[in-house]
């Protein structure tokens, strides 16, 4: 079977283990998925910890690969982005999967493909990232949520726990443990269960 | 007070978590720490995952900051390599802190500055780090060891929890647990509970 990529979708101020903690889990499916870093533009982009990443341009990916949104504090400019927002849109619709994290969310709601759909994000921007989709029925007791294509995380740590769920639904509970296993990770493995509720 | 360095040593193939999750915790010090990407000849590296960080060479770097050394299968090589390793002994002699995770214990155990110490590292490739260090004092049930200024931990994720745990011995366990609610992570605080033991 061919390879399909699984595309990190970067920009300015992204928040480092947004990305990398589900790319950490996704790295361990070599036999399904090429993971690709991209940006509209393309080139290096800087992440809120100062790490500058290689990027592809938009253009230059492919868009039937999987799509995962990083949070972090440069969702704030990158929402008002009409450009950005409309390549987005398709980009998310042609996706087999959307996978986002912590404010990731509220980016992927702006496109209005999480109307009328369960979703979740980080619990200490909650009312921000409500305002970014009012028509979407956010969930704010969830560790992770699953809708149809569209797998929303809650901040940060919590794309480790949705990504080991995504490879579980896919690949199943076997794999997902076995890759826990590898990176020496404690799983929080039910999605339900939110400490940090609010 | 000046910001100190806090310097993460990058190599090709290095573990992305064993970097970036300890780099999301301490990225909430900003009032400490400046975080600094380095490698031996500076320049683009990349990690098993594909992703390729922008690193300033050592001769650029300020060796008075901490140190940390992720783990991954570039270790291999590296502790073959006699010119990287007499820099990086004189790099973690010169370190206030220096922090490995996973098989950066190995890495570290090299240039004997771990002899008589207490350490750990990942429990999947723990027999080869052993060789690595036969004077060190190799602890195989814990999450993470502190022994003088040296932190060592378990396998890929167990990193954050060592970082958190630094953070806990530097600055307070509340700053700690600040950071565990920003990154909404559940924090496996006690260092000898390690359920990845072999």
């Amino acid at each position: 079977m061919a390879l399909q990529d699984f595309n990190i979708l970067l920009y300015e101020e992204f928040e480092i283990l947004d990305a990398f903690g589900p790319v950490e889990v996704i790295g361990e499916l070599k036999e399904h998925y090429r993971i690709r870093f991209v940006s509209q533009n393309g080139g290096p982009v800087t992440c809120k910890q100062q790490a500058a990443i290689d990027t592809l341009p938009f253009g230059e990916m492919d868009s039937s690969g999987v799509l995962l949104i990083p949070g972090g504090y440069g969702t704030r400019p990158l929402v008002e982005d009409v450009e950005f927002m409309t390549h987005l849109r398709s980009l998310a619709e042609a996706a087999p999967y959307v996978l986002t994290v912590c404010s990731g969310s509220a980016v992927l709601a702006r496109t209005h493909l999480l109307d009328g759909r369960k979703a979740t994000s980080n619990k200490l921007s909650f009312a921000w990232v409500m305002t970014q989709g009012e028509q979407v029925d956010w969930q704010k007791k969830a560790r992770w949520v699953k809708d149809g294509k569209y797998y929303t995380s809650s901040g940060v740590s919590a794309g480790i726990d949705m990504a080991l769920g995504f490879v579980s639904d896919r690949f199943g509970e076997e794999k997902a443990m076995q890759i826990t296993k590898y990176m020496e990770y404690l799983w929080n493995r039910n999605q339900d269960n939110d400490p940090f509720a609010i």
